[in-house]
C-alpha cells in the first residue's frame, strides 16, 4: 500500500495516508517509555531512563523538562528534536508572560506545541510529549501530543516503547482522586511493566497544586519499587493460597 | 489510469484528474461520520465520537467547534488539519468583526474556508466540513465544504465514514419544517445508521434562531436513542403483524 | 507520443505539444455542458445543471455568475478553479471602475481572464468559460476562453460535455438577428441535445441591451421545453406523413 | 540521440543540442503559414487563416497585429504565447516613445522580441514572428524571429506550416523593386502554395512608406486570387500548346 | 530496510530512521579516535594524530582546538566540517562575552554546538566532538556532541575510530577523583588501545581549574607511554607467575 | 563513463568531468568556423558565413561584432547566446568608460567575458569567442575564450567547425611580423581549408593600430582568394614539374 | 559502494563518504603537476606547463599567480575555477589591508581560501592549491588546500598529476635549511619526475624573505635541468662502475 508515497512529506497516498507522520510515530515507538498520571491534586510524570552508560553524567540526559515554572514536559523519541521543540515552547512561555503579563495555561502551551508539530519542519518532529501542570484553577492537567499535531487531555497515559501495554495497565488500575503517594505508585508500577531493570532506570517528577516540581531521588524510587514488589508477592501468595483452597 | 500522476499535487492526469484531491477525500472517508440537519428554525450537527480511550478527557477531542458566536463547524478527517483550518476561520471571523463592524455571514465564512481548502497548503487539507449558523435573517443555514474547495448549501447532509449511506437515509426521511425535537431525532437516527455503539459515541450540537449553541448531554442523547429504538421496535412489530395478517 | 512529457507543465514534447493544457481540456470536457447564443439585441447563456442531490440547495451550485453589473460568465470544468478565476475577474472589474472611472468592456475582461488562464497557476486552470455582456455600444457580445489562454468571439458556441455535438447543432440552427424568444429557444434546444432529463436540469440567463440579467424560472424553462417538444412532434409527423406520401 | 535531454530546458545534449528549443520550433511548424514580402516602397504580410468555425467572430482570431503605429507583426504557433509576446512588445514600444521621445526602429523592436524569446519563460515561446514596418528612412523593413531568439532581416520569407516550400517559391519568384500590386500578388501566390481553400482563408496586411496599415477585404483578395488563377491557366495552356507544338 | 530513504536528508524511513544522520556517524567512525577524561580538578583530551606525512607541518593538522580561553574541543570526522563548526562556536563565545559581559559556560557552548549540528546544513556535519573546560565553579566539565545534535556530559568518553573499544576500556579503568597524572595516564592508556604506533601519533591537551590549557610535548607523552608499557610488562609477568603458580 | 552525470550542470562525474561544459563545446564545434591572425601592427578576424538564404539580408547575420570602438569579437556557436554575451560586454565597456574614464583594455574585457562564461547561466553559454583589439600600447591583441570560462592570448587561432584543422594550418603557415596584406591572406587561406564555396561565404574584419575597424568587401575578398588560388596552382605545377623531373 | 549517492553534493553515502568532493579531487589529479619547496629563507613553487600550443601566448596560461605582494599561489585542476578562487582571495587581501591596515598573514589567506573551497559553490571547486609567502616574521611559509576545504602547512609538497610520485621523491630528497639554489634544484628535479619534456614545460617562481617574487627565465631553468642531468649521468656511471666492480 505504501509504494513511493512514503518519501513525499506532503502527499497523500491513494488511501488517504500521510506516511511520513506514520514513520515519525515509529521513531516515537522506538523511544523510551513515558507515563503521566493525574491524581486528585497532583500530576506525576515518569520516564524510562536509557540505561545510562557507566561514565555518562545523567543530568544531561533527562527526559523530563520544565517549560515554565508551572509546566513540565516528558517526551519519547528523538532527543535532538525534543530539544528544539522544548526551546520553542520555553520561548513562547516567556514571550507570553511579557505580552499578556500572565503565565500560559497548560492547554495554551500544549496547543502551541501541537501546532509546531503539525506544521512540522522539513520533516515531522520525531517525538510525542506528555505535558503536565496546574493553571490558576489548581486543577491538575495532563496532555499528550503526537507527531501529527493532535493533542488531547488524559487522566493517565503513556507514550513511547510499549506504550500500548502500559496504557492498558493504567486503564485497569487507575482510580479517581488518588492522593500523591498513590499517583506516584501507579506511575512507577506502570513503568515497571516495561522497565525490567527496576528503580535505577526510572525517573519521576511530581507537581502539586502549588506548581512546585519535585523530582524523586533514586532511594525514594527504590522504596516505592520495593513496596510494589512486596505487594505483588503478597498478591501472588494470596492467589496461590486461594488457588490451593479451590 | 493513475500511474505517477497521483503524487504530483498540481498536475492533471491525461483524463483530467487531480489525484491528490481525490486521495484527500479518501482521508475524509476514513474520518468519523458527521451529519447536519436544517429544521424550521433550528440547525443540528451530529458527529460520531471516536470511542474515547478510557482515561482520555473527551473535551479535548470534540469534533464540533464554534467559529464565532453564531457559527458552528463539524468536520470529518485529519484532526490536526482541522485545527489549522478552524484557527484560520476564527481569525477571519474576528478580523471581519473589527474591519466591517459586523459578524460574518454563514456563507461568507463558508466561502472563506472553501477558498483556503482550494488553494491548499503543500498538500490539500484532509478534511470536509459541515458549517451551521444563523445570519441576521434568522433563517437556518447549513453548508458543506470538501478538499477540492467546493462548497454548497444543504437541507441535510453527511460527511466522513459511510456518508453515502447516511445521506440516502436523510433523503428518505427528511421532512420540511421540522421542529427542534424532530431535527435532533433525525440527526441521531441517521448517525445510528453508522454508529453501532449507541448514544455514548454520539455528539450533538444545536443552534436556534437566537444563535445560541446547545450541546446535548449524554443522558439527553440516550433518551432520544431509547425513543428511536422504541419506535423501531413498534415499527417492526407492526410490519410483522401486517406480514402475519397477509 | 506522450511518454513523460505530460507531467511537465512547462515543457514541449518532441512534436511541440503542451500536454498539461491538453489534460486540463479533458477536465473541461468532463464538466457539464454550457451554451451561449447571441441574438439581435440579446445574449443567452444556458448550462446543464448537475442533477442536484435531493437535499442540496441549488442556489450555491450555480454555474452562471455575474462578473460585473453588465458581464456574465458561464463555465465548464472544476468549480473551485472557476471560483478563483471569477473572483479575480470581479476584482479586476471593480479595480477598473475605480482607476478608469468606467466599467470594463466585455473584450477587456475576456482578455484579462484568458491572460490569467494562459499564465496559469502551478497547473493550468481546469475550466473553459463563456462570457456575455453589452458594452456602451449596445451590441451583444459573446466570448469563449479555454485553458490554453486562447479567446475568441462567437455568435453561438458551446463548452464542456458533448460541446462538439452541441456546436454542430448550433451551426445548423443559428439564424442572424434572432429576437429574445428565438435566442432562448435555440439555447434550450441545443442543451436538450445533451441533457436527457429536461427542464429541471437546465439553467438559463439572459441579458438584454439594458445590461440587466434575467434568470428563467423552472416553469418558464418547462414552457419552452414543452413548446420545443410539440414542434419536434409536429416535425416528426410531418416527415412521417411526407414519408408515407412518398 | 535525444534520450532524456529533451525535457531539460537548460541542458545541452551530448552533441550540443537544446532540445526544448527544437520542440518549440515543432509547435511553430504546426502553426498556420505566414509570409512576408518587401517591395520597393511597401511591405506585405500574409497569413493562412485557420478555417474559422461557422459561428466564430473572425476579428478575434487575427494573426496579424499592430505593435505600434508603424510596426506590424504576423506569427505562426501558439496563439496564447503570441499574445503575451505581443503585449510585451507593445508596452516596450510605448515606453520607448515616453523615454526616448521617439518611436522604436523596426530593428530595435525585433531585437527586443528576439531577446524575450531567447531568455524564454519557464519554457521557450512556441512561436516564430515576421515583423514589418518603416523607420524614418522610408525604407521597407522585414524581420523574422524564432524560438531560439535568433532574428534576421529578409527580402521575403515564410514561417509556420510548409514554410520551407513557400520560402523556395518566394526565392524563385522574388523580383527586386516590386510595386505594391506585385508585392501583394507574390504574397498571395506564395500562400496559395499551401492554402488549398483559396481567398477566404487568407489574411493580408500592407504597409506603405507612410506607415499606414491597410488590410485587404475578402473581395480584394478574391480578385487577386482570380487574377492569379487566370494567369496560371494561361501559363498551362501556353505550356500545353508549346508541348503540342513540340 | 534502507532502500531510497537514505538519500533524503529530512525524511523518515518506514521504521523511523533518519539515515543521513546515521551515515554522518559513519564518517565520524572513520575519523581518528579522541578521548576525554575528567579528573578531580583537571580534564584531559587526547587524540590520535593521523600519521603526519614526512614533510607536513603538524601544527596545522591539530585536532584539539581552543574555542575560548577556558573551553577546548577535540573532534573526530571531517576536518573541514569541524573548522566551520569551531568557527561558529568561537564567534558565539566572543559575541556572548560582548553581550552578556561574561564568558560562556561549558554547557552553554556545548548546547550551542549541538544545536548547530541538529539543524545541520544541507547535510549533517560529519563530526562528533568532545568539549572540556571549567566554569566559574572550578568543577571540570566534559561534554560530547554527535551529528544528530544530541549532547551529554561524561566522566570519560571516546569518539571516532574504535570508540566503542576505548569507551569500554575507560569504563573498566576509570576511578573517581584522579589527580592530573592519573588522568593523563588514563587518557594515553585508552588511546594506546587503538593507536599501535605509540607516542608520536598521540596529542594531549590538559586543562586545570585555572582554565589554562597545557599541551604535552612528544617527550612527555613518550615518558608516559614508557611508564605504561613498563606497568603492562610487570602486569604480564605477575599474571604469568600467578599462572605458573596455579 | 558518462551515465547520468551529463545532465547535471554542476556535478562532477566520478572521473572529474563537467559534462555540460563539454557538450557546450560540442555546440561550438557545430558552429561556423572563425579565425584570428595577429600581424606586426594589425589583427585580422575572419569567419565562415553561413550560406545566407537567397532572400536574407546578410547584415543581420554578421558574426563579427564591435564591443567598443577599439574591440572586436568573432564567435562560433549559438547566435542567440552570443547576442546576450555581446550585449553584456558592450554594457561593461560603456560602464567602464563612465566610471574609470578610460576605455577597457583588451584583456580586461576578455577576462570579463570569460568570467560571464565561467559562471554561466542556467546552462553554459554555447559559444567560443575570438577577441581582437589594440590598447594604448599600440600592440595588436588576440584572445580566445571558451564555454568553460578559460581564456588565453594567441598569435593566431581558430574556433568552431574544423577548428583543429585550421589551427594546424595556422601553425604551419604563421610567420612573425606579417604586414596587413600577409595577415589578411593568412586568415583567408586558413578559412579556405574549411570553406569550400570560396569568397562569398567569407567575412573579414581588420583592425590597425589606429583601432579603426575595416570590413572587406566581397570583391576585395575575391581578389585575395583569386591570388591564393593562383599561388596554389603555381605551387602544384611546381611540385608536378619537380615530380616529373624526379 | 557508490550507487546514486555520488551525484548528490550534500548527501553522505552509507559508509560516510561525500562523493562529489572525491570526484573534484579526480579533476585535480587530471590537472598539471605543481610542487612547492620551503628552503631556509626561501620558498619555491614549480608547475608543469601544459605544452602551450605553438601560437598561444603563454603569459595568459600561467599557473602561478600573485595574491598580494607577499603571497603567491600555484594550482592544479580547472583553470576557470582557479580564476574565481584567486579573484576572491585577491579581493580579501585588499579588503584586509583596508580594514586592518596590515597585509594578510599567509595562514590567514590560506584559511580563507580553504573556507571558500569547503563551502563550495553549486559544486566543489575543482582545484587544489599551493600557497607560499612570508609574514613579518621572515619565516618561509608553504600551505596546501584541497577541494574538501582542508589545509595544512608543508616543508615541501605536490598537487595534481602524479602528485603522489612527486611527494615521495620530495620526501626522499628534502633536506632542512636548503639555500635558494638547492631549493630551486629540488623543485625542478621533482617536477622532472613527471615532466618528460624538460625545461620548456616547467615554470618556476621563487620568493625570498624580502617577499619579492622572482620568476625564472627558460634559460635559467634549462641551466638547472642541464646541471641535474649531468649529475644524474654521473650518478648512473658511478652506480654502473660500482655494479661492474661487484
Amino acid at each position: 500500500m505504501a509504494g513511493s508515497y512514503d518519501r513525499a512529506l506532503t502527499v497523500f497516498s491513494p488511501d488517504g495516508h500521510l506516511f511520513q507522520v506514520d514513520y515519525a510515530l515509529e521513531a516515537v515507538r522506538k523511544g523510551s517509555c513515558a507515563v503521566g498520571v493525574r491524581g486528585a491534586d497532583v500530576v506525576v510524570l515518569g520516564v524510562e531512563k536509557k540505561s545510562v552508560l557507566k561514565l555518562q553524567d545523567e543530568r544531561t540526559v533527562k527526559k523530563i523538562c520544565m517549560l515554565d515554572e508551572h509546566v513540565c514536559l516528558a517526551f519519547a523519541g528523538l532527543s535532538a528534536d525534543a530539544r528544539v521543540l522544548i526551546n520553542k515552547a520555553r520561548i513562547e512561555c516567556q514571550s507570553h508572560r511579557l505580552t499578556v503579563e500572565d503565565s500560559v495555561s497548560i492547554e495554551y502551551i500544549t496547543r502551541y506545541i501541537a501546532g509546531v508539530q503539525q506544521s512540522g519542519g522539513v520533516r515531522p518532529f520525531g517525538i510525542s510529549t506528555l505535558i503536565m501542570g496546574f493553571d490558576s484553577d489548581k486543577v491538575p492537567k495532563l496532555y499528550q501530543t503526537d507527531p501529527s499535531g493532535v493533542y488531547s487531555a488524559w487522566k493517565a497515559n503513556s507514550i513511547g516503547r510499549s506504550s500500548k501495554t502500559v496504557r492498558e495497565f493504567l486503564e485497569k488500575n487507575y482510580k479517581e482522586d488518588m492522593d500523591k503517594a498513590e499517583s506516584i505508585k501507579l506511575a512507577i508500577r506502570s513503568l515497571l511493566e516495561v522497565v525490567q531493570t527496576g528503580a535505577k532506570n526510572i525517573e519521576i517528577a511530581i507537581m502539586g497544586s502549588d506548581s512546585v516540581i519535585q523530582r524523586l531521588e533514586l532511594a525514594e524510587i527504590e522504596a516505592v519499587v520495593a513496596e510494589i514488589e512486596a505487594e505483588n508477592e503478597k498478591e501472588k501468595e494470596k492467589s496461590k493460597s486461594s488457588n490451593s483452597q479451590q
